[in-house]
């Protein structure tokens, strides 16, 4: 038998979500050219108060999606974020009403280079624009303003999803009450760059790829899952490849358990992730710097965030290494920003913001009751 | 005007040297394949002492050739480790006389893949056997017999040259007097392996490797060019790269500077390695364990080694941590080895064995000293 705790816990998790897609007319691009129109595929966990003072945006990684957590009333998946979403959780989905959106460039229903282009009513494929975390963050704006939120309580995400919380606090200072940039940078760096480049190469050398016009034929299947495993290991650390896969073999001792992991991994992702995706996103991801390329130094560049910062990284995560989290703090510290900062003991490397849920989920639960009490004052 | 030194070591840099071929009837390796004739390309530098003491082999990493030192008769290339070998270097040709041969599976002059197989008339390509750094050294203990050499003053390398320092000190403890692996390890990882499979799935990724049967047709250039630049991330440092790059652009702003340079040396390296020695050499070194996967400990498995060690690596060295080096130093310690290990601060990651010259210098000169003397008692 069931005790109370868990029979609650229980009919949690059977909660069903939908995707739901609204569009917007148009949105305009950094780069300078006007798109539209734009869907924008988003999930929403718990109930917007009265005052609209609790609702807080989730912002995803790389390949994530608008399914953050909760179980997918079709195909039954569970969210990418769900042991950091919910009843009770880190995000306490019965205290705040929290929101998360298929990034712009994306293609799991927001409009991406897989979306028909109204121009010429095919695929954009490689005429989509180029576009920049603070597009993304521009159609988040879009889609918060659709909901009825004059201010989020907080923006909060890892990776990917950490540049849009970091953006989000410079963009719209008086938007957001609180940025949870996790296991992130405010610059890519060359070597993040370089790992991107790698993948885009891959991608771009599979002949199916043909100029990103595959939507007709086959997509590059053998490309983009080379560039999968590249991302894999940098996800990892050493140590937690070490401890899943050691020197292990299987398959007659031909194969290593780490090879058919990472074939595994690269051919499940072309069948969820579309290629010319890839490359604007990591292009995205690329392009992202704060500082824009050293034109102002990161301390001028956060000067005008009114939000209070929790800045969380790992101390394994050599993708995006502590370093840069550091650098986020201190710039702030330099102006007496609110900033709590945590580095976090981990093995799983970069992967840790998405599995090491018991001591983000403290820090998040405290940071979050006390800027929800300061916004409600 | 030039000095008295430097019009000397001007002299030595205009020494021009020329690969040669040596062919052996057959080797027996390790997957029980007896393979036949193996042609072997080397060069030697120095001359040999009466007594046939002071020759050292120097092993090259994984893209390596015979053309260690000097200038290329034809085609005028310095040879990869020029700044170590030399007069008065490191390896000082004064004093010894330095050998460096290809490997075998290699594609510079001695057999592999790319070799015709006298069976077919027609290269091994895929039918080529798997190799292993033990029948690596095997023919390099051909070589230096061929040579007359009884017992090596030294065996050198640095990343898979490393392997096969330690795989002689193993395999034919009386015939080397001392082991310098540098930047290397005893057994490759879970992540070593994962890079090397990535590699190895670009190149197999591209239609133009067509099984490994390319020769008449065109090589798969670009499978090869994104193995490279995997390859190159991993040599480099995270600090060794925003030194380079930063995040500056070219080409309108359009590309940022890593991404041409990743691209360039990734496009060059088609012009000078086969893609089927890729990936039996990547193999190679992914089978390579001296513990035969845990059969046996480190300690254990160095046991009969009676040779002296010289150990190197380097802080910002991610691809081979210093903490692998310090396995075989500890692993040699417990049993009263006479073993010599440093650790030499660089920002240069992998690659600072090549080009961090003037402490491996110094380091390696006394070593090969003292062991001359012991060997000359």
């Amino acid at each position: 038998m069931l005790g109370h705790w868990e029979e609650s816990r229980y009919a949690e998790v059977l909660v069903e979500v939908e995707t739901q897609i609204t569009t917007f007319d148009s949105i305009n691009l950094d780069c300078g050219v006007t798109l539209g129109p734009i869907d924008c595929a988003y999930e929403t966990y718990g109930e917007l108060n009265q005052n609209r003072t609790n609702a807080i945006l989730i912002t995803h990684a790389f390949s994530g999606d608008a399914h953050a957590a909760g179980i997918e009333k079709i195909g039954g998946q569970l969210g990418w974020w769900d042991n950091m979403i919910g009843p009770g959780r880190a995000f306490d989905t019965n205290k705040y009403f929290v929101i998360c959106a298929n990034v712009l460039g994306g293609c799991k229903g927001t409009t991406g280079p897989s979306s028909k282009d109204p121009a010429t009513g095919k695929p954009y494929g490689m005429g989509f624009p180029v576009i920049t975390i603070a597009d993304m963050v521009r159609l988040q704006r879009k889609l918060t303003e659709f909901l009825g939120i004059p201010k989020l309580l907080a923006v909060a995400g890892g990776s990917m999803g950490g540049m849009q919380a970091l953006q989000w606090a410079v963009q719209y200072p008086d938007a957001v009450a609180a940025s949870i940039p996790i296991a992130s940078t405010a610059r890519h760096s060359a070597q993040q760059i370089a790992f991107n480049e790698v993948g885009r190469q891959a991608v771009m050398a599979d002949p199916d790829w043909n100029g990103g016009d595959y939507y007709i034929g086959k997509p590059p299947a053998r490309g983009l899952a080379v560039a999968r495993m590249v991302g894999h290991i940098t996800y990892m650390s050493d140590e937690s490849m070490r401890q899943k896969f050691g020197r292990r073999t299987r398959e007659n001792d031909d194969i290593f358990e780490v090879e058919s992991y990472l074939r595994y991994r690269g051919s499940q992702f072309v069948d969820r992730f579309d290629a010319n995706s890839y490359l604007y996103i990591t292009k995205a991801m690329d392009l992202f710097d704060l500082t824009h390329n050293g034109e102002k130094t990161l301390t001028a560049a956060l000067e005008s965030a009114s939000t209070r910062f929790l800045v969380i990284s790992f101390t394994s995560d050599w993708l995006y290494p502590s370093y840069q989290s550091q650098e986020i703090v201190n710039a702030l510290r330099r102006r007496n920003h609110d900033v709590a900062y945590c580095e976090l003991e981990s093995n799983y490397g970069h992967d840790a913001f998405l599995v090491q849920v018991n001591e983000q989920t403290e820090l998040v639960k405290g940071f979050l009751a006390k800027t929800f009490k300061e916004l409600n004052r």
